[in-house]
């Protein structure tokens, strides 16, 4: 017998799940949680107040939820939010409530919502800014869909935001469909410019001046403080001081390939799709693609006896 | 009669030449003060000290300071520079120093630090970031040029410039030549870049998504919050949400002309003439341009009976 | 009873379709036709030869096809494509194959494949190059698809396709799956890229250098003489000399708006999934962007009394 | 005594020079010329016909010239046009023309031009098209500056260019000032853009969809006979398709490092000069330089034990 009832259920207790769970318990919010891996799960409920009721699968979890219910997934984005909304759809019913809170393509979104509309159940799309210390302490959120479902869900999101000066949280619905994916995307996009534009300023300095580590790291520190600072200047100026054990300066010895998880792609794509311009994010995806090519510049970093040197041609 | 002595000039007292002035003198350095316009002159006179020493001419302000002497420029940088060095030069001597504070382009520092080293005399290419607040309550300033020469100067501009956390002045000598000068061309050109973002995630925003310009206020007020955030984008948020007397956004009535004051343009100069890629720095420049031809925009703008529609061609 | 029996079909006589078939009879290859609209067909019936055999629907042309069959879709690209497959797919079997060769995106064309490969059916994407008269005198024709379906078509399409100084047809399989429309998108991708190149010179030498437009259609004649010409460079000569009735240059009246039929942008679409830089493609394609938003341009273009000017700012 | 008197000189006897001079030759344009390098005297004297008249330095030279003087520079841009134009100005007088048929950027050109104003000395700079063997066969000729020096000039020069279908010869004074070199730069901008937009295709078609280099010289040689091609494709086509003695594509031996001579660099010098929006060609350049960076490239290939893998953040 199942008694136990909750207003959220939360599927997925990562890391970024985990620290929404305890902020959203810090504020008294009953919780059903769901967690299919034992490390996770044990950490969690070890770290969850005593009330948390845990869910053993998915017709479990729906069954312990006051109705309409409303399910915050913090899975991986991709195949796995599809998975779980299929295994999770046949124990819901119209008017219940999904919000993915992943790192999710807006183009994903608009097509989940588009599908489940089909038995009038609403997915509200939940960027989540600020990393794992702001959903532990009170993320920006950035929603999406539909409105009368967004005000169900809406004060238990409200509570666990974080606040501007004047006390308003940080917690808005951007509008209809993917809006608060898609937000969020361009939203990371611009921070691929920045840093692109970061790497660039480095590289004029270090290759360009020759300017030592140290006096980039003071530069990127005085212009923190300046017009242009910001937390991805501070955090620069930090990477490039670091240190290692024998002294030398850490990025130099950091694999020179970036990676990416796929947001700044995402921002360009919707910039082409939309016939909006936006070439700095994209050249900042461009950069990223240059980087990864590492086994290819390993591989043309030999100099064995057959390689051709070609000098800049008449044409020119 | 000359008497008065001082251990530093200053020529220019526009807003940025006051403001300096006016912190110098709040921290107790004694000055020398020239400028030729009388409205500009006559502002300072009534806002700097007492004991401010007010010279007539190039001769006059030479003669009273104290060998080896030491001249801040705060004047319009270009062909301004030119002509107060040409006309300060014949009453220096060996030794002495001269300090352009203005938004030079590295490239005329390393020009005249050239000229003057035939007779000896040193100039210091100085980068002073944080606008006209900055230069009243605590600039950065990034230096260029001969070491002695700037230990010599360098505490008097310690002595005003903003402090980190730990109490450390925001006061460095970047390096020899015209570090300072191209430091602070490379900020700008971050600035640049910076903007260009938030202009595309902007765009992406009102043209791709269709938000109202309050929400995309709201979007930039969220996102400098969290790691993305900064002053360019704590400002962004303020323009979108300004608005005019009649209740429209204040952004909607803005001429669609950006203009720019050279920074953005010398970086990438610097870029291509140092052979490091800085694209997204040159993008933002280009978009600028596009942006400063509003008067063919304005030409093309007619449906007279004559336009051609062409239609895309076959050749795609 | 129907007894005309044909080795291909074809479905859409629009202009392309018209000449592809018209090539086609002229290399003796049977036909079974099938256009919708009924002023195509009149038209298509007058110009090909009376051998050619008529489908009044997808049924009918599906029964007067030798098997395996094989049938060429020259219709739009996007929803008539899948409409028109739609409604031949039940009156196809196992081993028939389909031939796209419209302008279709490789992502579509791969899509389908899979989809038709439950039913044994082959699709075999077609990107066709050299325009109206190309289709009508010797298309440049680029396959993806399976190679054994490939081979069973090929000496049809070799017939008709343009012939290298050697005599070699212009007519390959690039790969499998979507290789022969992908390899067509990028191929569109370098003439965007081309004409962006075009249009960046022309605006130096017009606006930058400011030279007349007889002068720079001189220009362009000249490049189009030496290593950097080409067909491109050639019809640009032509087009910025061309005068209209009263004697001014046509492009002067031509309104500022490009157009696009979409594989730029798939190009760079394709670019950014596959983690390849393609900067310059995409910059075609945002400039176009750009271009195209006139209206917006036109409602900026007004001096109206309560536009606000704003001088480049002292961030810089 | 010096006797033999020819109305043009030419100093510079490279293989542009020496190809320019066969080609005046050829058409009945009497010569002094003038090379300091031995070797390259030699060669050319072997080559040249009986009545050319050798010069032995820069007053020889002068004095055998018809007045007004006439002497095309074919010398190494840069610095040597400084010294060869130094060395033989004291021997010219008011009236007389240099012709620079270099590489030369349009702001030395127009510097020149200025100072040799002040001798009443005309500079034509003369943009060269074609290479080697349009040099010899017939160059395409784009000239810049004073039109009755080139009045004077150009039918010697018409003399040796190529010529279009109706016989006109590509040699065409393009404006005032340095508008030849300017215009000749413009041009090695748009081949830089093409070149970046194949490299472009090719890693598209490469590493995006994974194709035989065989197919991919196929695929370019099929672009060739479409509306894309030119002499840039066609080459492109060659350069992939050549195999090495082992038969493997020697494109994949070539050392992975471009080189450029500076034309591509001075056309996106001029467009942010002159705020003319060139990103395609800017984005050639910064390829360029990310390519020239092969050092770094090699240092940080190796996987010693110290190198540290950066993961993409949560920031994203």
């Amino acid at each position: 017998m199942t008694q136990n009832i909750a207003p959220l259920g939360i599927i997925g207790l990562g890391t970024m799940g985990r620290n929404l769970a305890l902020n959203l318990a810090d504020h008294g919010v009953p919780l059903v949680a769901w967690e299919r891996d034992g490390a996770l799960a044990d950490r969690a409920r070890s770290e969850l107040p005593d009330g948390t009721i845990w869910a053993t699968e998915a017709a479990d979890l729906a069954r312990r939820l006051a109705a309409p219910r409303a399910v915050l997934l913090m899975v991986t984005a991709g195949a796995a939010v599809d998975a779980v909304i299929d295994g999770l759809r046949p124990h819901l019913q119209a008017g219940d409530v999904i919000i993915d809170g992943g790192n999710t393509d807006a183009a994903d979104t608009a097509r989940r919502q588009k599908n489940l509309a089909a038995d009038g159940i609403h997915l509200i799309g939940l960027g989540v800014s600020g990393g794992e210390e702001g959903a532990r302490r009170g993320p920006a959120l950035m929603a999406g869909g539909d409105p009368a479902a967004w005000d169900r869900i809406a004060p238990m999101l409200r509570s666990i935001a974080a606040r501007a000066a004047d006390g308003t949280p940080c917690c808005e619905r951007m509008g209809g469909g993917a809006a608060g994916h898609f937000v969020k995307t361009v939203h990371n996009g611009i921070e691929y410019a920045v840093m692109q534009a970061l790497a660039e300023s480095y590289d004029l300095m270090r290759h360009g001046l020759g300017l030592e580590m140290a006096a980039i790291g003071e530069t990127f520190a005085t212009w923190n403080r300046g017009p242009g600072g910001g937390y991805l200047v501070e955090i620069a100026a930090d990477v490039v001081r670091t240190r290692d054990s024998d002294g030398a300066p850490l990025l130099d010895k950091v694999v020179d390939r970036a990676g990416q998880k796929g947001t700044g792609r995402w921002a360009s794509l919707a910039a082409l799709d939309l016939g909006v311009a936006a070439p700095s994010i994209a050249e900042a995806v461009f950069a990223r693609a240059v980087s990864a090519a590492r086994d290819d510049r390993q591989a043309l970093a030999a100099d064995t006896p057959d390689r051709v040197q070609i000098a800049p041609t008449d044409l020119e």
